[in-house]
């Protein structure tokens, strides 16, 4: 197996022979390999129950915070939810060999374009060994080889976990190398190797914080998709229905704060800010939110404009993932368009109005990976979108944007037939 | 206009702030700013005519070859077809607004994927300033702003067809800086500046040698999409018609060698070998085609053996873009999709069959942009895919695989729209 293979390169070569093997089975043997998968990590809960104990022991031992202990932590019912995860992404529609477009030319020449794999696709991530089987699951229900590069603190687990996913998938007739897995070095040597192995790794995501974008961005010669940082907006505009608002506003900032998708400035028209300011701090500093907002706002909170803390430059800027919220005021919906427009991060951005022109005015000009009309931005999720599961969440303009699923781990080839066609 | 600004940060932060409202113009703006940038170019042919005699003359003193005088030269014939693009591109269905797909989700929200420009597109390039003219329509119809950077021989030239091309868009409703030119510095610099330029920057295509490719490598942060070598093979199968075969390698050789689509290696069934190799060699050989073969081959070529050459394993690898060709007998299918898989550069690959099995095959396990069958790999082109335009060919896997039309000069947004949606 791709497990014995010991450097970076070894993995990714191996990957890359497996990819070209990979990408020419049918659905049934990759969606088998699936099932086999799921039924082998039940199967052998024990033996990565035993994995995770050592990496546990060893946290612990660290002095590891118990919030990363927790993501850390495997139990029963936790390796259930991987080979429950798994069946469900076998069931999804396979997105290789979709006829994408195609027409007969002029000259009588067939041409289609075809969706096929990209190849190799590495994901580098912290903590949770869960981790592993997710990816594997999308990357071989997309007919792609996976390269893992987990977290040494999960070393043992994910060992077990690729291991287990990788024996399964051979015996369902997968290439082997299919699933390699790389031991996260001391030194992040290994992730240098893997970021600058152009010849057979097509993809590199991460799925980490700040430090791991600014690792790969350093060195990566290899194409990255960055699952990005979501400095959110609400805009309430002056054509808002109030009730709606304040229901959006509390769900895009209180639903779930530590996310990217989750609100971190609230923008609000000068011409309902009277009615709506007064409203939505009462109720936000009663769910325990801290607001940093603009002078116009602290002179329309009324008694409550002491427990508001003025909002700096810093706060436009910040991706809070906390319970805080930036509030300001602004005259237009311009004026709330070029805040975003400088402040955001193109993820997720939305607007309250009953105007049918504001909203598309709005659509129009926000430039995000996703503009909402009267709805929170907590939906940017690739389940929540339908697309079945998510790698994460992209905000670059190539490629991918927003939800990274199965179709975005695909490309495309032209197919072109003719009958000895000679270009005159 | 942008043309004065004087620093390649103040062209890409104007280009960045003229994208923002370009994106929102309907298709009557900018293919009206098409059509005037044609007429201008067509009443100021003069002024163009005049700077370009001034880089002709500064060209001539420096010793520039024949070839590249030819490049750069401008004349009347050569506007008028210029001004003829132009307006050909304006005619091309618009890719901005296309609505990608899209449902109701199961909660009642209406998503849905909408084709967006890119923003700022950068595009590097040498010698003929026609490009500054091609890129600057492709890009106004695909809605986005462009920021030129020519070489410094065609400096002149450039200017004047930007200027001409600023200031009629700007007449037409195209906000000014849209069109941005950087002069090209004699270190360097400037390309450096414009390629870390993440903040304005969507997307940089360079149009160019080796040379160019290797400096951005090095250097950019800002996404690019390298048109790509193309070292192209037709392999000749075990079924495969030899009269159609003659006649595909024939076309895919001589009919234009110095392009990226030129077939650079022939691959030869052994089963067919000893009627097709004596058959091939003569016909190549009388075209002033100079061969490098196997020892299988030589084997075949009869009395024409001395006259081939020994390959190595530098021809294999070698995209001549001359009228050379790089001759191996193989014995099966999978052999000659290795070949191509270890030398290939995933630009066009063609297989001559009359055997649907093998057809299929061949185009399920060739991992290229575009994958022929009984046809030349002369046409892949975006032209010749019906794309109405092309700006290079990609032999990259993501974004853009292949032509780069319209198309791949833009991104997705989705729009949600919801009546008060909130997330459980």
């Amino acid at each position: 197996m791709s497990l014995t293979a010991t450097t970076v390169e070894d993995v990714c070569r191996s990957a890359k022979r497996a990819a070209r093997r990979l990408a020419t089975l049918d659905r049934r043997v990759r969606d088998g390999a699936l099932a086999r998968i799921a039924s082998s990590l039940e199967e052998r809960v024990d033996q990565i129950l035993d994995a995770n104990r050592e990496d546990m022991q060893r946290a612990e031992e660290k002095g590891l915070e118990p919030a990363l202990l927790d993501r850390l932590l495997l139990t029963e019912e936790r390796v259930a939810a991987m080979a429950e995860g798994v069946r469900q992404v076998a069931a999804l529609p396979d997105p290789v060999g979709e006829l994408i477009d195609g027409r007969r030319l002029p000259n009588g020449l067939d041409l289609r374009r075809v969706r096929v794999p990209l190849g190799v696709v590495a994901v580098v991530y912290e903590a949770r060994p869960n981790v592993t089987i997710d990816c594997t699951a999308l990357c071989l229900k997309s007919g792609n080889a996976v390269v893992l590069r987990g977290s040494s603190s999960a070393q043992r687990s994910n060992a077990a976990l690729a291991a287990i996913a990788a024996e399964a998938a051979e015996a369902a007739g997968i290439p082997a190398g299919a699933i390699g897995l790389i031991a996260s070095g001391e030194r992040g040597d290994d992730l240098r190797a893997l970021a600058t192995a152009k010849d057979s790794v097509d993809l590199i995501i991460p799925r980490g914080g700040e430090g791991l974008k600014r690792a790969l961005e350093e060195v990566a010669t290899v194409p990255v998709i960055y699952a990005a940082a979501g400095n959110c907006h609400v805009y309430v505009d002056a054509e808002a229905d109030l009730e709606r608002a304040r229901a959006i506003v509390v769900n895009a900032k209180t639903q779930r704060p530590g996310v990217c998708n989750a609100c971190e400035t609230l923008l609000v028209n000068s011409h309902v800010a009277p009615a709506f300011v007064p409203l939505i701090v009462r109720e936000l500093l009663a769910r325990g939110v801290e607001l940093r907002t603009c002078a116009r706002t602290r002179a329309l909170a009324g008694d409550l404009a002491d427990r508001l803390r003025p909002a700096d430059e810093r706060d436009w800027q910040t991706e809070y993932l906390a319970p805080i919220l930036a509030v300001r005021v602004v005259d237009t919906l311009d004026e709330a368009v070029e805040h975003i427009d400088r402040y955001g991060s193109g993820h997720s951005e939305a607007i309250v109005t009953e105007s049918t022109d504001a909203a598309r005015a709005f659509c129009d000009a926000v430039d995000a990976a996703c503009v909402y009309v009267n709805a929170s931005t907590r939906f940017t999720d690739g389940f929540e979108f339908g697309l079945g599961a998510e790698i994460g969440n992209s905000t670059q303009k190539l490629h991918a944007r927003g939800p990274i699923g199965l179709r975005e781990l695909t490309t495309y080839k032209y197919v072109i037939e003719g009958a000895g066609h000679v270009r005159e």
